[in-house]
């Protein structure tokens, strides 16, 4: 059989009926006009959208290709692979075949008239080598960076994409559901957290959290558990935890989990492109007072964030408010980290990646805004003993918030 | 307690009880020899490795930093986090805290004299906007891109690698092992995929499998049943698979496995940052003839290319060597891939990315050397019914090769 008729003919059908969601026109195009009021304010003429999410977020589509997108006139999709797989996740209209790179400048000619004078590319990722190429390839082009234009876009949150959030959210319940059953005395910090994500993955989660960086790396299996959350690494995370080996020294480790112990799970669900992150506490038994404390002070504090979110609320406010209620409650020299070691944010910005605007961190002051969506991890550690969290994401209404990760917020003892 | 003391007096203890394996100093003089070879030829005065696995691969450490090799002299790691534990992972002498990036000239200025004028960067990996700071950063040096020393360099694996490849090809051989009492019928292949992900991490998977790419993703959980292997997606393999959404169109998806169809896990593990790539085959009862004889024909096409495999042999000629042979065993249309979308490889080298040198493919004219790591990967393609394939990671011998993925070859029949 012909692969591009069975696709045509079969792969909708098939891919609703195991629930795929597709974005719809209306999504992108809301989503393209907020996009070029950005373009206009740089003078770009047009963009290229080339990392992966933006690219899905854009086109509707994460297949190999570019999309271009002019300030005025529509977008043309570019795919080098797979082709009819794009034209039926996209609605864009103008799905056309790419083989190189090289061929952009033609396909634009051909397809929108003529080359831009001044282009957009992501330069906050697009490998330097990369850019001598688009340089080589439009020789009357000046590029320019479109970095933030498509994180200032992407920073607000459609219905749409909250429904994708809430989803990958209630994955995350079932998985801290299924967890009760599954800790053991005796199981290995990692073997909890492979077991953990076996979990999600049967709801539909999409294993990979996405981070744009060159170098961060997120990973779903963060179990920690007594010494070993306390103990900081390359993350910027209050606790790195041990990890499996120098070349992957963070998250859950081949150390057994023993009864008493804090044991803290940092897990991720991803749900379309769309993540949801959340941090609660288990043991085997009662933990010790001293970490109960703990966590019942940074339940305070994140009680103290929400108490504050609602469309204007500055992020540095948030943050600093935070830092003084845990001086408050005893916690100065453990909140966030160890003395020296101690991170500077309390909430990240989620979406298709987990590093998205807003941070509620030193040195971000601005406003929050409807349809925001971060994640708030108020964390307390103890070196060579362990530490405790909790976390939640959540996204800013029009007076208030909503809690996309509906887990209860007790310590799951077992 | 004080975490830097805490670090210093018990991390390294820990983490040897825990199977921690730490890069010896010969190694990493021996690495940093063969790249200073490769910078004098490109006249470069210097080396700045910002681009986490060649950092592992130069130091011995995956924490955040930077590292510094001159093309004479000592090399300089400087860590932003975690300095204790880069000290404890990198058998490196100077290891200097860093801040930020602009302090780097200054830092090479203090402790190393003077710096240089001319100073490769990662350029195939080093997003666009950090080349510019770093442009900022060194007013009066030369950047010159350094990305395939480090690719030449890393494309020949010592003993000490090979041994890492092997535990990892170890911890697959128990994944196959584990999968044959995990299927049932009616799981879905995302069920299945994330169990077998499970049992990996059990044994010390590391989970996150590392291509050097802006866009390319690889993942462990590549279970295709029936119809989901004939379905192209954007990735370069010869079957996608249908995924679990636009996001994530590729691998295991929600559909249910059911009996006599062909069912192939592609299935890669990580250990100690070193991958195994490898292709087996599954079926709840006994799968359909026609599937049967083109397992068979990989079979024999994976056996054509170790029987040429040794230091010497063409790697282009190894690929076109595999086309004549499908094309003789009648698979001419649907050897890696349905027309149109067939693959243009048999193999690619693994190591601390999967998708290192060599490539056994069309235009990749040069001779295999003793050290080189790859894997070898015949499928054959029926878009609407299904695929199969066998992969193993082998190691080129001096006078022949070793498979370092010891899985039996038959198809495992449930």
């Amino acid at each position: 059989m012909d692969h591009n008729d069975w696709v045509q003919q079969k792969l909708r059908e098939l891919s609703l009926s195991l629930g795929f969601r597709y974005t719809p026109l209306e999504e992108i195009e809301n989503r393209l006009t907020r996009t070029r009021a950005g373009m206009e304010k740089q003078e770009m003429e047009g963009l290229l959208v080339i990392q992966k999410m933006d690219l899905y977020y854009l086109s509707g589509s994460a297949q190999d290709g570019i999309l271009f997108v002019p300030l005025a006139g529509k977008p043309l999709l570019m795919i080098k692979r797979e082709l009819e797989r794009a034209r039926g996740e996209s609605p864009i209209q103008d799905v056309v075949p790419l083989k190189s790179n090289r061929e952009i400048p033609s396909l634009i000619q051909a397809h929108r008239g003529r080359v831009p004078r001044v282009l957009g590319l992501e330069l906050d990722v697009l490998p330097a080598r990369d850019y001598f190429k688009f340089q080589g390839f439009f020789p009357g082009t000046q590029f320019t960076d479109a970095s933030s234009i498509l994180r200032e876009t992407r920073k607000i949150k459609s219905l749409f994409e909250i429904g994708l959030m809430r989803k990958a959210g209630e994955i995350g319940r079932k998985v801290y559901q299924e967890a009760k059953e599954i800790l053991k005395e005796g199981m290995t910090e990692i073997e909890f957290g492979g077991l953990l994500e076996a979990v999600a993955k049967k709801y539909g989660h999409e294993g990979l959290l996405r981070v744009r960086s060159l170098n961060y790396e997120a990973y779903t299996w963060h179990v920690l558990s007594g010494l070993t959350g306390g103990i900081v690494s390359q993350s910027d995370s209050p606790m790195g935890g041990l990890g499996l080996s120098p070349a992957f020294p963070v998250g859950a480790s081949l150390k057994t989990m023993k009864a008493q112990e804090p044991i803290l799970v940092d897990f991720g669900t991803c749900f379309h492109g769309y993540q949801a992150d959340e941090t609660r506490m288990f043991s085997i038994g009662k933990m010790e007072q001293k970490f109960i404390c703990a966590y019942n002070a940074c339940r305070e504090i994140h009680d103290a964030v929400l108490e504050d979110t609602r469309p204007g609320a500055d992020c540095e406010a948030l943050f600093l408010k935070t830092l003084r209620l845990a001086e408050k409650l005893g916690y100065k020299n453990s909140y966030l980290g160890p003395p020296g070691l101690q991170t500077r944010f309390i909430g990240h910005g989620i979406g298709l990646e987990l590093n998205e605007l807003p941070f509620l961190a030193q040195g971000q002051s601005y406003p929050l805004e409807e349809g925001m969506t971060f994640a708030v991890e108020p964390k307390i550690v103890f070196p060579g003993e362990g530490s405790v969290g909790i976390e939640n994401t959540v996204v800013v209404t029009k007076d208030g918030y909503e809690v996309l990760t509906p887990t209860g917020q007790e310590i799951f003892q077992v």
